[in-house]
């Protein structure tokens, strides 16, 4: 099929850094820019997004003010979908609601301007171009601050009723697990996100000298052989092994592809997870599914959001 | 849209019974017959389908040999699809493999014949015309000798890579759950299939004096009062509803109706399920999903087999 010939504005938003691109039809980045998300007392809803405005007049300035096919964006959740109004767990300022897409419509009013989640993004990335291109029927997933996903079933981005589709991170991996940030119990995210396992590793005895550290460091000690890190790493691999099983029983997938920064621990994470996997899902379909890294690293999420506007046919069926 | 005028020939395939109807396009059945489903030493594969065939003669008889549209079939799984090389775990002459569409298309040459698993049928029913009508993301559910389902996420049939999506019996409840037939560990078919509920109860006492007591005698002492038995189905009714909470947050469902006989328990059922599903659904969009009745009962998996040919743009996307 054939999509827009003009490149898209693609927009990442988290709680850590804001970052936007030029992408090409094809999906080749050709201009990036980013910036830290700015907070701290002082800060109030307009002075982020005025944050977000310069970095999109510094992105045009760069890339030579491009004529454009659409605006894409990728936001921490929760939203409104597909309206927008977003209020992102991440973002103190926006988190009781800030109007995104009505505020990039009025910035951008001759193009399409769509939003989802960040990690529904990314999952569309993976399914464009990355680990899960060319087929029908795939898990995206991030394993990092959060544990985010989306689902791509019979060649399309599955939405659900208010596009909270794919929230991989709170299928329950334990009922009578550790309490989770949205209020249930034993979910995928409160055993495997990052800070969940610095905070299990601590009471173990990891890096008691460095209050600061992080699931990216927690990886790094795994690789190295710490034996708390890496046990860390194998209590949050077995937890999404389970998951993988469970949505593989539900949606029959072809591949689950796995990015994020906890993913980086490689085969320390994915040894028990493919373990944990094999041990709960034996029927034939399930063993099937391929269970990989995400290939295209920190730019997937950016690509993704521009595919909404490339391959709308696959990726948008709202208004 | 406009489906076919004529009606269609809809077949239901299990281990206990066979059944098949004439449906009109609206979704009534005009013509009903069953036989219990063949078995025993003498039976082979061919036995059972010659079996098959005297059930549709009969049917034909009755019903006057209308013209028909299509034949639709729901089977207990697995089975390849589309193809529909049956072989189901409960038709023991049929284990290792049936061509049954082959058979149905050299029986039926000039109509479109479409098969899926029984529980998708199920759903599809209920989705066409039942619980989950006029919506657009409902999950179908069957809790009695088995536990299956199917998916319909934005208003369509979603198949998986291999047509076995919708295996909600085999999302784990609890990892060091009772194992499964599957052959994994807590899934929640291995807690809440009838049998499974039965065994439990009998450890616990109840009817040790009637061992050939089911699920359905079960759920019909639970609301009895019998303690045992209410208690069998509180633990199911709480597995259900973990795996509803799962389900919710992977596909964001509007409605998830339950059909099948562990469900006749009623709010001894539903009471402990919605609890659960409470405790572990607790962000806005999760909590939204309706968890209801099936609504079209025994004649479920007939209706939805006859809309695999009526509806086919939601329900048929193979060839």
């Amino acid at each position: 099929m054939t999509g827009p010939a003009a490149p898209v504005l693609a927009v990442d938003i988290g709680g850590t850094k804001l970052a936007a691109a030029i992408v090409e039809p094809g999906g080749r980045v050709a201009a990036y820019d980013r910036a830290a998300t700015p907070a701290g007392p002082g800060l109030d809803a307009e002075g982020l997004w005025r944050a977000l405005e310069a970095l999109l007049d510094k992105l045009a300035a760069d890339a030579g003010d491009p004529p454009l096919a659409g605006v894409g964006v990728g936001c921490g959740g929760p939203m409104t979908w597909p309206a927008a109004e977003v209020s992102p767990l991440n973002i103190p300022v926006w988190r009781d609601g800030f109007p995104l897409r009505a505020r990039l419509r009025d910035r951008y009013p001759d193009l399409p301007v769509r939003i989802h989640n960040d990690a529904v993004c990314v999952a569309v990335g993976e399914h464009w171009l990355g680990a899960g291109r060319g087929r029908d029927n795939v898990l995206g997933m991030v394993v990092s601050t959060g544990v985010g996903g989306g689902l791509i079933l019979g060649g399309r981005l599955i939405n659900g009723a208010s596009g909270n589709a794919g929230h991989i991170g709170h299928v329950v991996v334990d009922p009578a697990g550790p309490p989770c940030e949205c209020g249930g119990r034993g979910c995928l995210e409160a055993v495997a996100r990052g800070p969940g396992l610095v905070a299990w590793a601590r009471e173990q005895g990891w890096r008691q000298e460095t209050p600061d550290a992080t699931g990216v460091e927690l990886a790094a000690d795994a690789r190295a052989g710490h034996p708390v890190a890496a046990a860390a790493m194998r209590r949050a691999g077995r937890a999404i092994g389970v998951a993988l099983a469970s949505t593989t029983h539900l949606c029959d997938l072809e591949v689950a592809a796995l990015g994020g920064g906890v993913s980086q621990a490689g085969d320390l994470l994915f040894e028990p997870l493919r373990e944990a996997f094999r041990e709960h899902a034996r029927m034939d379909f399930a063993r099937r599914v391929r269970i990989v890294p995400a290939e295209l690293g920190q730019t997937a999420g950016l690509v993704g959001a521009a595919a909404l506007v490339f391959a709308q046919d696959r990726y948008w069926s709202a208004g």
